[in-house]
């Protein structure tokens, strides 16, 4: 990680630039006070590059902007390789296991919490990501969920209040009774860590009134939405997140022709988890579909103990590009570009004047390679305005 | 990488220690000029481990063999990412496409050759490989031939003559003109260089007659015996390996009833390549079938440019739990015990004393996290004899 604030950088020589619509080869970038200044031909072709304090030589390897990862639920304690084993041994995956790490998360101190956290942060740095949202949603009482996003933002601005992540068994048999807390008391003490506020709209958590009633408050409180839906069956959440103008639905394995349309038409970008389907066996959303239909589509990783503990944006990536129907293009677009548009965001996702200079140098002379190369650790350098 | 000849070294407080026949707790290794020479308790717990030079503190880490990578292509130049992209938008995979790295094979300097195998070498022990095969194959001429053999021999002691990975287009109406080489003065050349000997048996490759030919002629000059069979289709392949006793038949995605058979009554080891079927979008191969039939299964990368560009050991670990019906238990055996027993070596593949100390400290309670994990970095360190 190299802090580039404070001081300008060249980064000559690169092999492969992409940058918003184009792939310039013997490109170079300088960089001013964690911001992109310019972009040009290498110094070595023309010479034309401004000075610099400090100059990096990307030797011919592919420049990319940093990755944006939109779903991650790193505030967690434990773990759940047992689970993991026991379901590819043959036993599906259910919503349910989810309360595992709830009690888990409760037990855990705040320090254990952080430092978990921060280990994940960090390794996914390390493998190329720039932009991380954390979400809450393994605490599930007003103290628990309100510490998660206060951590939480230590870490990283894309804080994401999941108090409706699944119905905690203190509740089990009073689900509208967990809504009104999920939307009074816990909104309160939440909403002022938080950026967004995600709902998990599935058969076994939350139906699409609930959904409704939580995402509205959220947003009566200033918060942005976001929300999980279509992992496991088609439901009516796609349309409502459409409909209530949220930045992304994600999931998206289980769409109608009408989710499609809904999402087309709308301002809600789907963002798709790898990483979920690889580690439960579910079937691959098809993002040929949605790409052909002109939705903007995100890819994450969707890091957490129970359904895709994968922090690595290349892997997501590669079985993208395998499992999705995307190019190699359209993946590293989805995981930078699309991802910003998920967040909402105008500063990240790209390399061009302007945006922040969150930048991953790759051990490779294209980003073919990312899914070309599975599994192999190809980030070379990581830049971050941060 | 730490070199851990010529001293004595207490890998001490080891969370999980997977030894043959079981895992133990609260372990500790101790390391004497390179080889293991004794397993215990932790010193922290026990106090009873022989003191040592260095002391390495595990942390609690999971301590597993160093991955043993029993098929790799790595003397070649250039890449096949134009190839991957077509593929993965549509176009199938055929062995053609190796002439296209013959072609880049042939023109590149021996030190672009070492250069390149080097650097994906270093790749893999980053990784958690110690041990690596390497074959020709992208030569295909006696001086090609030789040449590859003669620079990985420099990186390994298991290197494998495969001149018969496809026939050159220069022999493309005489086959047997091109056996005739291949087992003539192409072999006089490489035997020096080699410890194995290699053929494709595949519709488009080599048929069975020809393979026959190809290694008895090696065995006869002392070269143990290896195959690639059953990637495309049945062949007799397999049973043609059993029969000569190969130490491995590799891919093994189609086989007859009576392929298993073979392989169980034989001593043959069957070597699954996950890296292959994921890059290729071919069906995986079955390991539960060969397992259940008794039949010893290795896993390897097949790290090459056209069908399989991975060198990760975990990434195939996670997609052989993931897609072939294989337990994070056996999946680590076949990439280890499994895998020596590929290559006829039993001073590797497993921990107790007397093997070589080729160990991986991962950064993970168990090696579970292998595949539960997938994509992610979780090699902490890596210890090597050599």
């Amino acid at each position: 990680m190299t802090a580039a604030s404070q001081k300008s950088t060249l980064i000559d020589n690169i092999g492969l630039l992409v940058t918003p619509g184009a792939e310039r080869t013997g490109a170079a970038v300088v960089i001013e006070d964690g911001v992109i200044a310019w972009i040009g031909d290498s110094r070595s072709s023309v010479g034309s590059a401004p000075a610099a304090d400090e100059r990096i030589d990307a030797a011919g390897r592919c420049v990319i902007p940093g990755f944006v990862d939109t779903h991650s639920h790193l505030m967690f304690a434990g773990d759940r390789a047992g689970e993991f084993e026991a379901r590819m041994a043959g036993q599906s995956y259910s919503a349910g296991g989810i309360r595992s790490t709830v009690t888990a998360t409760r037990a855990a101190s705040d320090s254990e919490l952080l430092t978990n956290a921060t280990r994940l942060v960090a390794e996914m740095r390390a493998q190329g990501t720039t932009t991380v949202e954390i979400k809450s949603g393994y605490g599930l009482t007003i103290g628990d969920e309100s510490r998660a996003l206060r951590l939480a933002s230590t870490l990283t601005r894309e804080t994401t209040y999941l108090g409706a992540h699944v119905v905690p068994v203190e509740f089990a048999g009073d689900v509208s009774g967990y809504v009104d807390l999920v939307t009074g008391a816990m909104l309160d003490a939440c909403a002022p860590h938080a950026r967004w506020i995600d709902v998990f709209c599935e058969d076994g958590a939350f139906d699409v009134d609930q959904a409704r009633a939580i995402l509205s408050a959220g947003i009566a409180r200033g918060l942005g939405a976001r929300m999980h839906s279509g992992q496991l069956g088609e439901s009516g959440g796609v349309k409502l997140a459409v409909e209530l103008g949220a930045a992304a639905v994600d999931h998206c394995t289980f769409l109608s022709d009408s989710d499609v349309d809904a999402l087309a038409s709308g301002n809600t970008v789907a963002t798709l988890l790898p990483g979920v389907e690889f580690s439960t066996r579910q079937p691959y959303p098809d993002a040929r579909r949605l790409l052909d239909s002109g939705v903007t589509v995100a890819i994450a990783t969707d890091c957490n103990p129970g359904s895709s503990y994968t922090s690595s944006m290349p892997f997501c990536i590669a079985v993208a590009v395998r499992d999705m129907g995307m190019t190699p293009a359209e993946a590293l677009h989805a995981a930078t570009a699309g991802a910003a548009a998920a967040l909402r965001r105008d500063d990240i996702g790209a390399i061009e004047p302007g945006k922040r200079a969150d930048l991953v140098i790759l051990d490779a002379p294209t980003y073919v390679h990312l899914a070309y190369r599975p599994g192999v650790p190809l980030v070379h350098r990581v830049l971050s305005s941060r």
